[in-house]
This record gives structure tokens, sequence and C-alpha cells, in this order.
């Protein structure tokens, strides 16, 4: 019997953490937290019997607790709550399903309370990588990726080498990219992209934030970002790979020139059930591939001059320290303002852009710099643009 | 410092293995063997220092002999001095590079004697798997498979199994196929090939049996039996998938639905080295994968009503015992009687069928039994098609 911790449990990846529990029925959840969806919330804690829930509100904490009064839970609520949620003692493992750099100090306390990490939280390894992998490493918790590209990463390289360990046998990361819904047009086409559009992700069906992201190309630069820290290569060692169909979730190619790729239907409960019960695997109900009914798979480079997510992804990684922070920032809001209707798709790379060019990088933040740094880009985008009187 | 044995050094793996210790120049080489290239062996004795060299033929050896008369090697022949090749004391590894069902006594002779087998000697598993496997695993010995494809699953699996233990978390192999030049022709045209087309094989550069073998799906078949074997599957675990490109050298799908593939470019030297170095990886200079190059990897279902070799090996493999060697025997025979212009391209079908129909199977055959059913077979075809008066 495993136990598990969820921030964020009533998202897309924590609903689907559910489903593989429920699916099990050897998994015992200590701990959820959720933003403002209190009824789901409610009806998770119904379910799975939790010791301790959090929400993010005070109010929504006091609603929740009256909710749920006729059951042992503990409600709790704001960041000393997501941190009791992340050191709960009962669990083994958190899963990391939070959205934003809210995510980082919870990790952090979580991995000093000896808790491995199941992570699907970008933001943690993009904006403090350099904090969170030595301490991982110094508190003997594994990072388990549960980002469908990270997991098949790190499935082929099972047996080779594990996370954030020494770098063995391999020469470089393929890192597959669907190439988005637009794939293929100019940049002047892009200006002319409406919000509607950029939500149809021809794959999978995910969030409305890393669905543009992944139109934009910033998601696969987070992801180059998040590949670098869990695997412990240079972006050089990178490379980005667009294959339309996302049946290759990614591979890695060895100093012998042999390529191992993992493929799979487009189902996020495969890399959860994977990180929860790593090494080992487990029976999955779901759709199987038939590869005679895929036909093809195919191959492209990409284009980052037009894509300037992933460029500029690497410019940031490169720049290191803060950049990267400001990298993900200025993206979250630009992309916020986009889904607002208050700016045009393209003004989501001028945004990064101008937040880049903007600041001078601080190198090794600690929490506070790396949040500090978060606030300083939102004035500046607030200064810039005076339209983005909008919080995501 | 490696220390391996070759059987069939002079071949087409055997030089390959060759170029792998030249490469690396940490693998010495103990004990070689050839059928009739005397010329080829020398070289070899002059370039990696054996101390001990086989030759099929009395007359060949002594030959040798007096060629290499300058060096301290002992020259062997015959059987007994194949044995002796598989069993010389300071070798770790044997490369079973042989063609030929010759291959099977060495084999279990170096695995009493503790050595690993960097297996690519295909009938050995096909008609003695039931009593090499049990054998391997009785005297902790690995077998390494050296075929590409075998090798790509080994390599699949890496980490989540080894070779002939328990299943783990496998759920079906999916063995890719080029579908060989031939691919799309109906029977009726299939009965009009020509040597000459039939030894053109779109991706591998490969010996002239193995080549047809490819051509009429038998090799598809018979590795088919390798792998059950190998990999302690059954037969509807096996799921051939044409990859025209052999791009995928084959793949693995867990219980979870997450596939495992291995792809590379068509170099035998990289699933030599794997065997070789195995668990290890070691640099491979050659050519290497490029996607955007490569463009795309297309999937068919094979078609075993026109190609008859998969379909026989599937009906020779589920009879057991001693219908595996008829099916190999019928078909070594027959590729042989079709490269010397005596039959027709679909007639190695009718001889394979033939004889598998005139068989009764024995089952759990020793391997006195085995060869035994190789010469009944060999005598059944000289019998039913006297043109068949030619030695392979």
């Amino acid at each position: 019997m495993k136990t598990i911790a969820i921030l964020g449990s009533t998202g897309s990846i924590g609903t689907q953490t559910l489903d593989v529990v429920r699916a099990n029925g050897d998994i015992r959840v200590a701990a959820v937290s959720a933003g403002k969806n209190v009824s789901l919330l409610e009806r998770q804690i119904r379910e799975f019997h939790p010791e301790l829930a959090c929400v993010w509100e005070e109010r929504d904490a006091r609603l929740l607790r009256e909710r749920v009064a006729d059951l042992p839970v503990k409600v709790v609520y704001g960041m000393e709550g997501l941190k009791e949620v992340a050191i709960c003692e009962e669990a083994q493992i958190l899963v990391t399903a939070i959205v934003g750099m809210i995510g980082i100090v919870p990790t952090i306390e979580a991995i000093k309370a000896g808790k491995d990490i199941a992570l699907a939280n970008k933001e943690t390894l993009v904006t403090a990588g350099h904090l969170i992998m030595p301490l991982a490493k110094q508190c003997g918790v594994k990072i388990l990726p549960v980002d469908s590209e990270h997991s098949a990463i790190f499935q082929c390289l099972n047996g080779e080498r594990e996370c954030g360990q020494d770098h063995g046998s391999l020469h470089k990361i393929l890192l597959t990219a669907s190439g988005g819904p637009f794939r293929g047009k100019s940049y002047e086409e892009l200006k002319k992209v409406r919000v509607e559009d950029a939500l149809k992700h021809p794959n999978w069906s995910m969030g409305q934030k890393i669905t543009i992201d992944s139109t934009t190309m910033v998601n696969k630069g987070l992801e180059v970002m998040e590949a670098c820290w869990l695997f412990d290569v240079t972006p050089d060692q990178i490379q980005v790979v667009v294959q339309p169909q996302s049946i290759i979730h990614s591979m890695v190619q060895f100093v012998d020139g042999s390529v191992i790729a993992q493929l799979g239907t487009p189902d996020m409960r495969l890399p959860i059930q994977y990180a929860l019960y790593y090494p080992r695997r487990r029976y999955l109900a779901g759709e199987r591939l038939d590869f005679a009914k895929i036909g093809s798979i195919t191959f492209e480079n990409p284009d980052p001059e037009t894509f300037l997510g992933l460029k500029y992804a690497f410019e940031a990684f490169a720049a290191g320290g803060s950049m990267t922070t400001v990298f993900n920032a200025a993206n979250e809001r630009a992309v916020s303002l986009f889904l607002h209707g208050r700016i045009g798709f393209t003004q989501i790379y001028d945004i990064i852009r101008y937040c880049m060019d903007h600041h001078s990088t601080i190198q090794n933040p600690d929490v506070a710099q790396i949040l500090d740094t978060e606030k300083r880009v939102y004035e500046m985008i607030e200064t810039k643009w005076p339209q983005s009187g909008i919080r995501s």
C-alpha cells in the first residue's frame, strides 16, 4: 500500500491521478489540495477519505469545513496549508499537479521531508531547478516526471540511468513536439490567430494555459528546461523533433547511435501511473496503439524563427539564473491577456521578448529572489501594457 | 579486458564482430573458426592473434597450419574443433556467428562451460530452444541476442526484465519486418520472381540465404520462434508489424499500454557491440538517424497468405518439438535449390509445406533427434525433388 498527497487534485492531472488511484485500489490518498473548486474537492474527500485537505482562500476553507463536517478531515488553506499537504506525514509521494510558481515552496518542503516527487508542476524546475535537483539528491528523494515527454524520456532511460544521476551512455534527447495547430503557418498568419483557433490542440486535451503554450511552442521551451534539469543534460543535447501525430512521446539517442523511443496513445494516466509505481508497471485500461491503423509517423524540424517560444526558451536557459523565471512569468501573464482577448497571438512573443530584454539576470537566485522576479515581471507588464489589469 | 571466441569469424556477423573488436581495443579474441575461407582466416589470425583457430575440413586445417606456422596458434578442425573453440578457456563470451544447425552442439558445450552466448546463430534456438534456454538458466549464462530485431527487443526490455527471466510487465512484442522487396505482390506475381530480384534487399546488406529468407518472410518466422525462446513469450504475444523503412528494429508493449521501440541505422555492429558490452553502451562510429531527413515511418500488417513463410512458421512452432527443425531444414534446402536456379520462388513454400505435412512431430527431441530430423528432411526433399542433389 502506497500513500500519496496531491497538490492540485481538482485540475486535469489531479483528477487523472485520482482515476489511477481508483483503478488500482492499493494507493491511499492522505492529503489533497485545490484552488477554488470546493464542490469537486468535497466529492474527492468523500470518495478518497484524505485526512487533510487544503484550499487557497480562508473563506473557501470555512465553506469546505461546513460541508465535510461529518468526516474526520482537517481543512487548511493558503501557502501554509499547501506546505502542510506537502509534508503530510503518511505520504511517501507528493504529486505536484498544481499550476504556477506557487508550487515551488511546497515542493521544496516535501523534498526536505523525504517525499518522492511525482512532478507535474513545470514551474518548479523551470524557475528553481538549480535548487530542487541538488536538494533532491541530498535528501535521497526521487523526482519522477509526470509530463508525457519527460516520462517518455525517463522510460527510455530505464535501466540505463536514473534521473539526475551520472551521464552514462546518453548522447542526446530527442524531445518530440506536435508542432501545434498552426504548424506550417508564417509569422504574418500567426498574427491573425484567434483564441478559439488556438484552443484547438490536434492531439491532446489539456488545460487552456498549456494548450496555448503548445501553440506558441513556449511549452516545448519549458520542457527543454525541465529535461535539462531532470536528466542532467545541456540544451545542446536536446533536439526538438516535430512529430505531428504525437505517437512518439520522446526519444533518447545513446552513444552507440541506438535510439530508444516511447510511444503511446495520448493518455496522461500512463505517465501518472508510471511515476506512482516506478520502477514497476501496472495494467492500465485504455486504448492501445494499432500501428497498421496509425499508418505513418512523420517527422519535421521545428520552425523556431516563426514559433519564437522555443527560441526564447533556449535563450533564457542560456542566460540562466532568474531569466527562466522571467520567461515563464512573462509568458504566463501574456497567455492570460491573450485568453482574455486583450492582446493578439504574436504579442505573447512581444511580451516575453520585452521582459527578457529589460531584466538583469540574478545568478543562482534563492526562492525569495525567484518569487520577487515573478512579481517584478508582472509589474513590468502592467506598466508597459496598462490594459493588463487582469489576474489569471 | 574482455575475451571472446567467435564461431564463424569470416562470415558477415563474424567480420563485423572483428570490426567492433578493432574499434574498441579492449576485447581479446581467443579463438576463431571459419568454414572454408582459409585466406581470410589467416589474415584474421595475423591481426587478432587468437590462440586457437578452426576450419571445417582437415585438409584446410593442414593448409592453414602451414600458412601460420610462424604464429603460436593451434589449428583444429571439424566438429571437435568447433567444440574446442566454444569452450576455449580464456573466453567469457562465445559469439555464435556460424550459419546452420552445425552451431547447436558447440553452443551447448559453451553454455555448459559457463560462457555467455552472443547469439547470431538462429538455428540454435529455432531447433533446440527447449534445450538451450533451460540449460543457460541452469548454468547461469546470459543469452545475448545479436540479431537486430532481438537486440532491439532486448534493449527495449532493459531495466524491465532480462532475457529468459520472469514475465514482468511485458504484454507483447511488436516484431518489425521490412516486408522485403516484393511487399504488395500477389502470390501469382511471386511465382515469377528471379534469383537476382530476390537478392536485392531494400535496407540491409546480408548474406544470400538470409536475404532470400527475408523475401519469403521465413526469416521473420524464424525470428518469431527465436523471440519466443529468448523472451519467454508465447507466439500470440508476438505481432509482426511491417515497417518498410527498417528504422524501427522492433518494439515492446507493456501492460500499461506503453510502447518502447528501438530505432537505428541498418548497422549490425550496433547489436554486436551491445551484446559484447551489455549492460554498458560504448561509442560506436557510424551514421546517425536524422529524423527530419527520414520524414516518415510507415506501418502495415503483414500478408501471411501471400508470404507463407510467416504462416508456416507459426504453424511449426505451434506443433513444437521437431517440427521447427523440419521448417528450418526444409527452408534451408529449398533456398539453396532456388539460389541454384533449380526451383521457382514459391516452390520454397511448397517444399516447406510438403516436409511439414510428411513429418510426425517428436516432442522434446534431444540433439541427436534434432540432427536426425534435419537429415531426414534432406532425404525427403531429395526423394521428392530428385534435381536437388546440391549441397548448400
